[in-house]
């Protein structure tokens, strides 16, 4: 069996998340439709991770078994056209036996983008979540980096399964502010569940003066939920690159649409 | 009666276009709509002009009269409360008796947009359309000036009411090159039923190497529709800007969101 991986982008705002549930309505749902409409096969799919109803993704990366003989070469083009706009498959690559989207990943880049204007902007309405008070963007880049490092993040978490750790390591994070928009990216070995919009809940209430920057290791170091600010809305969230270890990294060619810039 | 001017924004993709028509489902539809919410009477619109189904604006211009005693300042938030998400209300402006969204528009400016990249990008898809093939940017930049000036642009219209003068003047014209994206500006006096978007496919058969860039003043010229390009798509179509002379321009507050920077 060959063992196919996809670089997937999606608009969530009409999805029901990304992971297959009852009644449908999800990418996963979509993607496993092209697929098996080109296989005729009963493909399953796993993903780098789940993503909740309304976030977005730039890279998510997906992979499967199929024994069809179709050239690696023409998938993305033979998926989109049997895909809805709002879901791109932006390459196909030819993977070893033992590569997982999920287990292989290393690395997760997430980016939570805020518009700061008075009224939203139309040409990116659909990817922000909209702030029309003005932040301190200033005690927000303060902030932003506290959450560097190797720690324990049961304070941005939602209560869910009971895991083994909440402890996590991010490798970096940073704020770019463009004009009217805000975002916050974060690149870490993994996340818990709803961490990122909780960050970013804090994040505001840092801009919003409600919260000292440094308040932010207080928080870590408590683990009380209760302490951090609010879950932010889902449709500033985006997945915006997984990155995996050799040999499979550079076997996912790259993608310039991923690339990040990474502040020094 | 109050004169009331309105600066709109709209993602066009799932409207008929801007002017009402029977059936509904225009953007004009749905502004009286909420106008005539708020006022309980029965407003009518003009705008600065129309724009096609699938066409968006940044800075559509609209006015009415009224007799509501709500003030200014409480216009913009009190519609975009009244309208659905795609269709945003930037700023209210109290203007004098003989403003008119029309006829007292003296400059305006539409952005066509293009993505080069062997996909689409997810996050500007909407407003974009997607050419996979490489185009030669200089060749589109060499072009595009020729259509500065004062012209007749018969061969870059579609048939339609017969009108006094297809000459025109337009005043800048510029191509902005942003990573996979290109922008095509123009900005003129009035243009002719589909002159944009025939003056873009016009330019992506230069950029696809089918014409030369300095055969668009042979194409003025001969006056001929069949030597120019085809129609582009609505999608990367937007209405940009429009502009008023005094006392009207200054009375419609600076939107920076609107701004545009011209090449010197």
């Amino acid at each position: 069996m060959r063992n196919i991986a996809l670089i997937v982008s999606y608009d969530g705002t009409a999805y029901r998340g990304f992971q297959t549930q009852p009644g449908g309505g999800t990418v996963q749902d979509e993607l496993e439709r092209a697929i098996r409409s080109l296989t005729g096969e009963e493909n399953r799919i796993e993903g780098s991770g789940r993503t909740d109803a309304g976030v977005h993704a730039l890279g998510q990366v997906v992979s499967f078994r199929t024994a069809s003989p179709i050239p690696i070469v023409k998938w993305a083009l033979a998926l989109n056209g049997r895909l809805p706009g709002d879901i791109i498959v932006r390459s196909a690559h030819e993977m070893p036996e033992d590569f997982h989207a999920r287990y292989s990943a290393v690395r997760k880049t997430y980016r939570y983008s805020l518009s700061t204007g008075k009224y939203p902007n139309i040409f990116t309405a659909r990817f922000r979540h909209h702030h029309y008070r003005p932040l301190d963007v200033d005690a927000m880049r303060e902030g932003i980096r506290f959450f560097i490092g190797e720690h324990d993040y049961t304070a941005f978490s939602s209560a869910g399964a009971p895991r083994k750790s909440n402890v996590r390591t991010i490798y970096a994070a940073w704020l770019e502010h463009e004009g009217e928009d805000l975002h916050l990216h974060w690149t870490g070995s993994g996340f818990l569940y709803n961490m990122v919009r909780i960050m970013a809940g804090t994040l505001i209430e840092v801009g919003e003066g409600k919260k000292a920057p440094g308040h932010i290791p207080a928080i870590l170091q408590r683990k009380d939920r209760n302490m951090a600010g609010p879950t932010a809305p889902a449709q500033g969230l985006a997945l915006w690159q997984v990155e995996y270890p050799p040999p499979y990294g550079a076997l996912l060619a790259h993608d310039p649409a991923a690339e990040i810039e990474r502040p020094k």
